[in-house]
């Protein structure tokens, strides 16, 4: 066999490299360096507090940890790769700068309580970031809601045109949407904020330490209950990458009508130029790059989901190397679901309608049917059943004659039900049809109004 | 090329059953009859109360469809494929008890409000069920937890034992997961519980319905505030699967750990006759079928949520057929985790350790090492980092000298640090380890037992 | 905590209820019957060959056996769920039939090699179905192909017009698509084809058994290798289920073309009646609602290879029960593809271009700007990328006019290029442009009716 | 609402920020730098060959482009992320340095069909050194399945001894595991392996191109021949994913394996040094991290090829911006498996049995039971059925005695079943139990030997 210089081949002659690849997590774990000198802040104070550690200890570690923190954000720091991760590399500064007290500060603590800590902050951070971006997305579906309140296009079912609705309508459908992952995050949230420090390796720790004192010092809601669970649980993230990739669902809908009202054939919208792209050839082309991304983005959010679970499927207590793969992942899938809400807010705020292409397009396809129903089921007392087929013979019959149900005369519908009157007409209009539907949650332009400012008053309010 | 009876060729020659099997659903779907005649009830009642509906019709109707329900509950419904759902089937038997009046009953409502109403209740009514084995798993291992609070066992990390822990410490990590499941469930539940009945087809109706008092009826918080996305939403589908494949997760992870303990070589544990096979030849063996079955559904579960998040991936607004792809995989999903939950109580009810093994196991691999360390810093103020330093020499003495680490003598611990004294030896027993871990959280006897008490009283609470 | 009768309570009353659950599976392995049969004919007739088994046993066997086939094929058998599976099922009844040689049937045999070699041969007989299937669809695809290989639509990127390029091209990429679908399945039946009978419980047999001789009788290659991986082994329904994976993904892409095509703003295609269904109330509605159940099953299809995969996730040698989980899940993912596919063949059968809607979509949007460009660097001799710029500026000129590229006037050209002359029309129109497009694999209609005529004879050969 | 500086925030404020983010690629696809510059070496000889380009224009471009290629491997070119890829870096820095003739490079190709058969050669050329990693991989095992073809073990089902084996024949299993996979990679190595080159945007193009010889040059059996599947195929990504998630969960199994053999209770394996990582404060504990490791890779291997199936589910033809998702995860996934693979030759390499601890184990659990019933079959002719029965009743009767089987004395036998002479004893040993399965692929030491032997040639001499 020869030998392959390109992939493996290069690790197999030196497992070293092998085992530097599997171990050294410092390329993406130094995303953790804030969470994890709070963390360290945190406990060093707690072990003064509780007498385990000396002030004066507690002093040097705390500037050391500064001065760390200072180098880091500056990029002046140092990262060693033979130091395997962001702890082992800070630990190694802080005793370059400060010496003895450094060895002090794992006193009572172990690497696994510690990396828990520190990924429950930086998730914990990432939903604070990520349900602002949400609520900015829908304030601004919710603004253009309240613009086009009643300007109207096809509801469609099967892509098919069904009923009107209005514009303002269908953005609010997505504010809903993003109200349901908004909260979805926040519960997330509030799950997760149990603090697992102190929880040592796994067994807890006989030093007499406060562990409420550390988890209100980060903003926990309280400490983990049980040790085991504390260091052998990635609930959190796996329940993150979940509400995530139900979002990053929500966002490939739109992103999917906005594609296809993109179209030559539909026509339905103008998007800002930054968030399409042309061709130095076609000039006229505006490809909706950014929606065809927003659209593909979920398939590796819920890769990552998926990728997690089946890692953690069947796990033995308490820590496995296996649980390594938890950071890289997550990253990334978190990082992609931030550009997405941000290209959706991008793309969102600068669209707008083409009105009269949705109203011509509301207007086909005999729209106002099940409104001929309706009419016939209030004004005669007909079953709905039976309305259904009276409305059914009118559209065969408005076909046949090639005009839209409006312009069927009414001799002609009095041929199919002679109890129908000139009344009628008020409700065979798309705009009539719209208006009618007053029933709460329904597409009449004064409720989508309504509905619009009471979302705009409580986001401006969050 | 030759036919092929097998399979689809039987489709590609007949149309008609090709499209009866994408169209018909009735085979699955009429899991949803009580839930869809309790949603009728609802809206019948309704419309009775604002007028749209008289109170003969109205009566006619519920009489009818309590009929309808005592018919199937009793097995003597007739279900019909041309009628292809539950729906029409109930609609239809209802027009054949009580005539024209059944066909008022979809007044102001269509398939599209009615299915999701349906099956929202339906996984609501499954939440309900599930959250209620989730606390009587949790109350089972917290009573065990009890029973075997102070039961010392090896604390495993990467299955290598590291310190020693309880075997009701170990319980109780179980029940701090389940807890989060049980919440987790919870949540969804609160999120989905808004009524889309009243949506309409999507865009809401012009009848002046009350659509507060249908989801005060059955019992949801409100009606959801949009049409269109009260028709096209499945997230409380979604939600309830990523819930549910969390929950497969902690229990594929505990039934990994039966497994593993009922071979022959750790021996850890007896399982109960009925969730083990033998074998007609080899009566001794005891094949912990249960727990394997158990680790293996989080499979579909979490194929479900995949297969399910697929489907919606990039469907434009409101409703199109791939929805229709929600409910069967839903349902096999969630019974899954019903037998799954259903066998982990069977399993751990009866479930007894092999207490002898547990504690042999947990004083192998100089378990009480960090004890050791522990000791140092605390008697002698040595920084952390340096008691690691003493103790990796005393455990490479033992080594050597192939004794445990309670069993080197004085003299020895001494040539590694002059200042170790007697007082050492009361830390070095595993009992005496887990004694010490009295921080919050911890594997000591006493909070273990104050821990499952606690447990205990909340979840009889219930 | 109140009972809860719905759901798992029942189980947790009842042991025996969780594990019949557990272990009874003959509700749908049943479905294996005839590939068992094979199975047991094969063997016995090979004990009686090799002088394990009297030919008296032998023939009893034989004619046990047919009966039994007969039974089951007229409905006359009775299953029973004491006896769990299929393979039990079958043994009881044998022994019933023919006394005790029955039980000489298992000689050198255990359930674990039987089951393997049952499960292989109904995925080798699924196999020859689907390529079938697949065969078929191609055909029709390429006779379409060869009917409209001029038919000029649109060639789209981003959903927007690019290029023209002709329908027959179209559906010639997707017969591409299905022949790797095809080379996928017979590479995957090649690579199954191996017996695993004979491998017995997992370490093999001492009986002087002839393992070729079954395998030959079973239309094998050869016997398996290694008998713990015989038995341990499911590769087999993952490559089926991971090939089957990529088919629905093709056929989801054409699926969504059908659903675009079909709706008003485009109006490409006119579909079958017996593959859309309408509307009571809007008779001229056509849902496509097999495309959208074809663009759905991947959803399904995929997931089982997901949790399959995640089933067999760090699984000891050899047999576990988690491996039960292999077969409900695959029998239900390769029906969907059987329909899939069946519903392709019917919808594409029947589905005839709007050839004047196609046209002119693919007039618009100056799709011939490359062809300027081409003529440009061809005519002229100008390198690419500056003919690019060139072509730019007579597209913007054209669009500033309002006209299509073919109607823009000489001298527009020359104003942009001097040396640009009458022959350039040659290339602008769309027809042209298709004409031009002559290189290997090219959209050229004389091209695509080769492309397609080759195909046809293939696949009638096939 | 506070801004948020962390995340999203800065995109929002700045579209440019996320478009970059969307659009710049050459972080990641500058790994294709070599096939980029092979393909464009191809192209342009090809363009000179057909007249369609100068010889001159030829020499400077392939010139440039070796320049360029010298360059990159030395470190010394400079990427620019405002021209986004690798392909527009590298075209850039040909214009710097031949001018005007990098422009008719371009010339009957695009960027699509560029990037389609970038992207296959990189596949091909992971794929050639994959089946070389596995080769490797599997020689070792088979070598040492050779040096330990009569070493006895438990062969496990349910993870419970069922019947001895060897070590070797356990070895072997994987060997075959491994050999499906080297043909998987090689099919879909085959069924890749046609040229895109030339399908230029999407229709193919009117220059006079000769796509045989470019398809010849770049190493592949033929032009693919359809240009719009040529450019909106991703299959040959997707099938080396999933066959790449077959292989992960093949390497899982052992995984799983080798981390259960190393655990005190098991004791069955030492690992090498460099594979595993202890503990400064225990030293004599020997984590599997490498094994971990593997065990976890199958998630985000698995996950990737979910995400890019996700990705191109429903995407109409021909290329959407939603298809540039499709590098990154892949070349992680790939790279992750021969990492894996990578690991475990060196695992493997130096992994030893500890062979009084697998013989004992295999001694256990009456292990020989199936020899006992198998004599009394081949000796006593009594169905196989009713062996099985005597065979329970004698382990009964030894678990009573607390003795193994082949303790168990004659007249106990004798009493149970009259006819069992002394000759049962030399078949109730593990020794004669692995000696007599004999049949083919059975766990006699002869025939490991043999199939070791036989494998070791093969591989040699692939």
């Amino acid at each position: 066999m020869a030998s392959n210089s390109m992939w493996g081949g290069r690790f197999s002659e030196s497992p070293d490299a092998v085992m530097d690849l599997i171990n050294v997590c410092i390329d993406y774990d130094k995303r953790l360096y804030a969470q994890d000198i709070q963390g360290s802040l945190a406990h060093s104070a707690m072990l003064v507090e509780t007498g385990i550690l000396s002030a004066q200890d507690g002093e040097k570690i705390t500037s050391g940890l500064n001065t760390i923190l200072q180098e880091i954000e500056s990029d002046q720091f140092v990262y060693s790769r033979d130091l395997e991760d962001i702890h082992m590399n800070i630990e190694a500064r802080l005793r370059e700068l400060i010496g003895d007290a450094a060895g002090r500060l794992h006193t009572a603590r172990s690497r696994n309580d510690q990396v828990a800590t520190d990924f429950k902050l930086y998730i914990r951070d990432w939903i604070d970031g990520a349900v602002q971006e949400i609520s900015q997305l829908q304030l601004i579906l919710a603004e253009k809601a309240k613009a086009y309140n009643d300007v109207v296009m096809p509801g469609f079912t099967h892509l098919q045109t069904a009923q009107p609705v209005t514009f303002g309508h269908h953005l609010l459908a997505y504010v809903e949407m993003l109200e349901r992952d908004y909260s979805r995050f926040m519960d997330a949230r509030n799950r997760l904020n149990q603090s697992p420090l102190g929880s040592a390796a796994l067994a807890g720790t006989s030093f007499p330490i406060d562990r409420d004192k550390t988890a209100q010092t980060l903003g926990f809601n309280e400490p983990t209950r049980n040790s085991l669970d504390a260091v052998a649980d990635r609930d959190f993230v796996l329940e993150v990458l979940s509400a995530a990739s139900i979002t990053a669902m929500h966002c490939s809908r739109f992103a999917e009508e906005i594609v296809i009202w993109s179209t030559a054939q539909f026509n339905f919208v103008n998007l800002p130029d930054r968030f399409t792209t042309g061709s130095s050839i076609m000039p006229q082309k505006r490809n909706p790059d950014a929606a065809e991304l927003v659209r593909a983005k979920i398939g590796r959010i819920a890769g990552a989901f998926q990728a997690l679970l089946m890692v953690m499927k069947g796990l033995p207590l308490t820590y496995s190397k296996d649980m390594q793969e938890d950071k890289e992942m997550t990253f990334d899938a978190l990082q992609s679901l931030s550009i997405t809400l941000a290209a959706m807010i991008g793309m969102v705020k600068d669209m707008t309608p083409v009105e009269g292409n949705m109203r011509e397009a509301a207007k086909s396809g005999f729209s106002t049917a099940t409104d001929l129903a309706d009419w016939c089921v209030r004004a005669l007392n007909i079953p709905f059943r039976d309305a259904h087929h009276i409305t059914g013979t009118a559209v065969a019959e408005a076909e046949k004659r090639g005009v839209d149900l409006p312009d069927l005369p009414l001799e002609a519908l009095q041929a199919i039900e002679p109890r129908i009157t000139e009344d009628v007409y008020s409700v065979l209009s798309v705009e009539a049809s719209v208006q009618s539907r007053t029933s709460y949650g329904g597409t009449a332009p004064s409720n989508v109004a309504q509905q619009a400012e009471s979302w705009i008053d409580l986001l401006k309010a969050r």
